[in-house]
C-alpha cells in the first residue's frame, strides 16, 4: 500500500514538474547597454518589417481574375489597292475575341486576288537562275513560297524559278511608315475585370460602384483627372510606357496593361481599388534590334463566279495587349501572427549569442563572469592525473 | 615537451567540452499544471494543425496542365432576315480554338450585306443636324460608325449626317429575349485536362483510366450520378452557378470551369481524382449593372459578282467558359519535416516564457523561485556605496 | 531626495540588467564527440542544403514573360477534291495569333460546298429508319448533325431520316494517314519571348545579344550546335519529347515548349539564358486511349451566285504548342540570409535537446551529470510529509 503510494506520488511529481533555466544576471553599464541595444534593434525589425511593412499578421489570398475586352473606333485609309476605306473594330480585332488579351491593327502589307496557280518567286538569293536547270522540279524550301515547277521565267527584273503557290506573291517590303491605321491611337478599349479573392469570399470589380452608366459612356482613363474610369485610349496607354504610338504602330508591339488590386480586408472594402500600369513587353533594344515589332500573316478567302478560291493576303502589323491581373488580399489570422512572433523571438535568441561572446571574452571581468556562469564536470581530470 | 602537450590537451578539452543550461526544476501542483497545459496547447497546435492539416511533413509541387476543348450540339433558328438556319459547332465557337477556353455563341443581332458605301449615321445624340453646315467633312469619333461626309440626310425619321462607312449601318438595340440560340443549352463539351507534378514525375489525366470508348460516348456529367465523366451539358454548368442559363444567354457572361488536383501522393495515385466547379466570373450585380455580360462584333467577307467586298456583320453574344485547372501534390520529405519539426520546437520555447512569468510574478512563492533562478554579478555595488 | 534617487538607482539596475543561463559543461570524450558530431551535421546540412542549394542568402523574383510567334513553310497536298493544292501560314494557323500558343494544321477531311439544305443524316445508330413514323418532325439530339424534318429518305446504302443541315454532311471516317500535311515537320516557328524581373528591374530576351540578322536568318535550333538560336522546327521539338512527328501529325496533339529562365542575379547577367524543353502535354497513354488527340472543325464562308451561303467545312486535326514561360531570379538580400541563419541557429537548439537525452539517461556517470545539471525547488515536500 505505502509503496504503490510512493509510486504514485514519484510520477505525480514528475507530472507536476516545471523546468526552468538558471540565469546569471549580470549589472553592469556597458553589458546592459549592448544587451539593449541588440533587443531594441531585433524588436525594432521583427515590428517593423515583418509586422508591418510585411504585414505578417495577416493571412494572404492570390487574385482570381476574369477579363474581357472591347475595343472602339474607326480608322480611313487610303491606298490605290483600295481606294478610301473605313475599318471598323470586326475589321481590325484579330481574332475577334481572346481570354485576356486583344490584338488591334495598325498597319498592313496588303496582297489582294491571290490564287492557285503559278508565278515566278520573289527575286531574293537562292530563287533567281538563269536556265530552267537552276530549278528543280517539286523543291521548297522554308524561306520560299511555294513548290519549284522545274521553269525558269521573267519575274519583275531578273529570271527567277516559277512556283505554283498562291500568286501573285506578297512582295517581300518594308512595312508603310506613318502606318495605315494611324487612326488606332484614337481608338479606346473599356476593360471589365472581376476579381474574387476566395479565401476571404470576396468579389470586386473594375467597374466601381460609383460609376454609372452616364459616365461611363463618356470617360477616359486620365491618372489625375479619371483614376477609376476602365475606358483606356491606345494612345495614352503608349505614352505612359513612355513610347511613341506612331512609330510603335509602324512594326508593331506587344504591350502589357497590368491591373493590381493591392487590398488590406482589415480595411473597408472601398479602399481595395484597381491600380493601372502599362509597359511595353517586347523588347526594343536598339542595340540587339533583330526581327523587331509584332506582326503575322491572316487571309480572307472568297470564291469567284468559277467556283475558284481566291484569297487576300494580309501581313498584319499591329500592337497586341495583354491584360495581366495581380494582386494579393490580407486578413487578419491567428496562425500567421503565431508563427512571425515566433520567428521573431527565435531572433531574440541570436541576442544572447551575441552577448555572450562579447561579454566573455572582449569585458575586462570576464574571468569573474566565466566563473559565474560556467560549472564543471571534468572527466578529464583524473586523466591528466594518470598521464604523466 | 610537456608544454606542447599540455597544450594539445587543452585544445582537445575545449573539443570535447559539451555544454548544457542549468536547470532548476520546481515541483509544484500550480506551476506544474500550468506548464503542462501549455505545452499540450502547443503540441497540439503543431500536430494538429502544421501537420495533419497542412501536411507540415510533405513537400508539394504545383500543377502543370493542358486542356482541350470540344463542343457539340446544333441549334436551330428562325428570322426573319436568315429563315431557316441550322447552327453547328464550325459556326458558334468563336475562335474556332483556344488555350485553355471557349466561347459559345447564344444570341446576335446580324446586319446583312455591308459594302463600303455612303449612309445616314444612325439616330443618336450628337449626329442628328438640319443642314449640311451640321456635318463636318472628315470627321469621326470614337461614338461613330464611319466618317462624315459633310452632307445632312434623311435617316429613318429625323435628318443625320452621312458617313462612309460599311453600310447599312448595324441598328442600335437590345439583343432579342429569348436569345436566338436558346438550344444553346443542350450543347455539351468534352473537356480533356492532363496534367503533370513534374518534381514527382506523376501524369494523370481527367479521362480516368476505368473510362472507356462506350460510357465516353453517352454519358453527361451528373455530380451524383455520374461524377467522373468529362463532358457537360452548358446548362447544367451554368445551373451549378446558380444563374439562369437562358437569362444568362441574352447578353452573355463568362462562366470559370475550375478543375481541382488535389492530390496526396503518399496515398494510391487511383485517389487522385479531379474535382469540378463551376462559377461565373463576370459580376452580374444587380445594383452596378453598367455594361453587363459579353459580346463583341465579327465579320464574315464576301465578294459579290463585280468582286466588291461586302460582309455580314454580327454582334454576337455568348458565354465564354475559362477552364482553370488549380491543384497541389504534396508526398513525404524529409526536409519540410524537419524545418516544420524544427518551428514547433521553437513554439516550445514561447512555454518557458510565459510560465515564468507567470510564476515568477504571480505565485506566493516568488521569492523562492526567484532567489533559485538567478544569480547576480553586480558592478553597481561599489558604484551605489561610493554615491552618498 | 535620496528616496527617488533609490528608485531612479532601481530603475537604472533594471535597465542594465544581462540575462544569460548559468550553463554546465561537460568535459567527457563521449558526451564531447556526440556533440561535436550532431552540430556538425545541422551546420553541414543548413550550409549545403539551405545556403548552397536553395540559395538562402538570396531574395527571388518570378518571371513576367512576353511570348510572340511566327511559323514559316509551306506545304504540298494533292487530293481528288482539291487538286494540287499549296498551304501557307495563312492557310494552316488557326487562329492567326495567340497569346503564347499556336496551332498547326497537320491532317484534316474537308466537306466541299456545304449549303443550308435537306439531305440524310449519316448511317449509325439512332438515325435508320424504315417509313417517315420512325423519324420525328424537329428532333435534334448532340449526336446528329441537324433538324429531322420527319421523312426518312435513302442515304448511301441503308435508310436514314432526313434532316435540315449543312449538307452534304462530314462523313464520320478516320483522318488520312500519312497525314495530309506531312510537309509540316520542315515548318519553322521563331519564338520570341521577352522576360522581365520587376524586383530587379532586369530585362532580357531569348534572342542574345550575340544574335545578328545574318544569323537569324539562317539558323536552327540544335541542343548541341546552335542551343541559343530562337528557330525551332517542328519535326525536331517533337522529336525531343520522345514523339514521331508523322504519327502524331495524323490525330494532333498538344506539345509543351517549355523556357526556362533561372538567374543567379549575383553572378554576370550573361550567365542568365534561357534553356529549352519539350514535352507532349496530352495523353497518349496506349491503355487509356480514349479520344486520343486534338482536332476541332472550323468553317471559310461564301456567298455564290444567287447571294446563297455556301461553306468548306474543314475537321482540322493538328498540333497545338504551348510556350510555357518559368524561372526565377535570385539576388543577395539580408533578409532572407538572416532568416535562414535564424532557422539554422533555432535547429542548432535541437542538438541541445538530443545530447541531453543521451547524456542523462544513456551513460553512465549520469547521476553526476544530473546532480550538476539539475536543482530542485520542492513544493510536495512539505505535503508528502504531511500525509501519512
Amino acid at each position: 500500500m505505502m509503496k504503490t503510494r510512493g509510486c504514485c506520488a514519484s510520477i505525480c511529481q514528475c507530472f507536476f514538474e516545471y523546468s526552468t533555466p538558471k540565469i546569471l544576471v549580470i549589472r553592469s553599464f556597458k553589458v546592459g547597454t549592448l544587451n539593449r541595444i541588440t533587443q531594441a534593434l531585433v524588436i525594432a525589425y521583427v515590428i517593423g518589417y515583418v509586422c508591418v511593412l510585411n504585414k505578417g499578421y495577416q493571412e494572404t489570398d492570390a487574385v482570381l481574375s476574369s477579363v474581357t475586352t472591347k475595343v472602339k473606333g474607326i480608322a480611313l485609309t487610303n491606298t490605290s489597292d483600295l481606294g478610301l476605306q473605313i475599318w471598323d473594330v470586326a475589321d481590325y480585332v484579330i481574332p475577334p475575341q481572346e481570354e485576356s488579351s486583344f490584338f488591334v491593327l495598325t498597319n498592313l502589307l496588303i496582297t489582294l486576288n491571290q490564287t492557285q496557280s503559278h508565278c515566278p518567286e520573289v527575286p531574293k538569293t537562292g530563287f533567281d537562275c538563269t536556265s530552267d536547270r537552276d530549278c528543280k522540279v517539286g523543291s521548297h524550301d522554308t524561306r520560299g513560297n511555294g513548290v519549284q515547277t522545274g521553269k525558269c521565267v521573267y519575274s519583275t527584273v531578273d529570271k527567277t524559278c516559277e512556283v505554283l503557290a498562291w500568286c501573285p506573291l506578297e512582295l517581300d517590303k518594308e512595312p508603310p511608315n506613318p502606318p495605315m491605321l494611324a487612326d488606332a491611337e484614337n481608338f479606346t478599349v473599356l476593360i471589365k475585370n472581376s476579381i474574387r479573392y476566395p479565401k476571404f469570399n470576396f468579389n470586386k470589380r473594375n467597374i466601381l460602384p460609383y460609376v454609372n452608366k452616364t459616365y461611363l459612356e463618356q470617360c477616359v482613363f486620365n491618372r489625375i483627372t479619371d483614376p477609376d474610369c476602365p475606358i483606356f485610349r491606345l494612345k495614352d496607354m503608349v505614352t505612359e510606357a513612355n513610347e511613341d504610338f506612331q512609330t510603335m504602330a509602324v512594326h508593331g508591339g506587344v504591350m502589357g496593361v497590368q491591373i493590381r488590386w493591392e487590398c488590406d480586408l482589415d480595411m473597408p472594402s472601398s479602399w481595395c481599388v484597381p491600380r493601372y500600369t502599362f509597359r511595353r513587353l517586347d523588347n526594343k533594344d536598339p542595340v540587339n534590334n533583330v526581327a523587331p515589332g509584332y506582326n503575322f500573316r491572316f487571309a480572307k478567302y472568297y470564291k469567284n463566279g468559277n467556283n475558284e478560291e481566291t484569297r487576300t493576303l494580309i501581313k498584319g502589323f499591329g500592337i497586341r495587349f495583354d491584360v495581366m491581373v495581380f494582386g494579393q488580399a490580407g486578413k487578419f489570422n491567428i496562425v500567421p501572427t503565431l508563427l512571425n512572433v515566433g520567428a521573431g523571438l527565435a531572433l531574440l535568441g541570436l541576442v544572447t549569442v551575441v552577448c555572450d561572446w562579447i561579454v566573455l571574452t572582449c569585458m575586462t571581468k570576464r574571468n569573474i563572469y566565466n566563473e559565474q556562469k560556467y560549472s564543471y564536470v571534468d572527466d578529464f581530470q583524473l586523466l591528466s592525473n594518470e598521464t604523466p
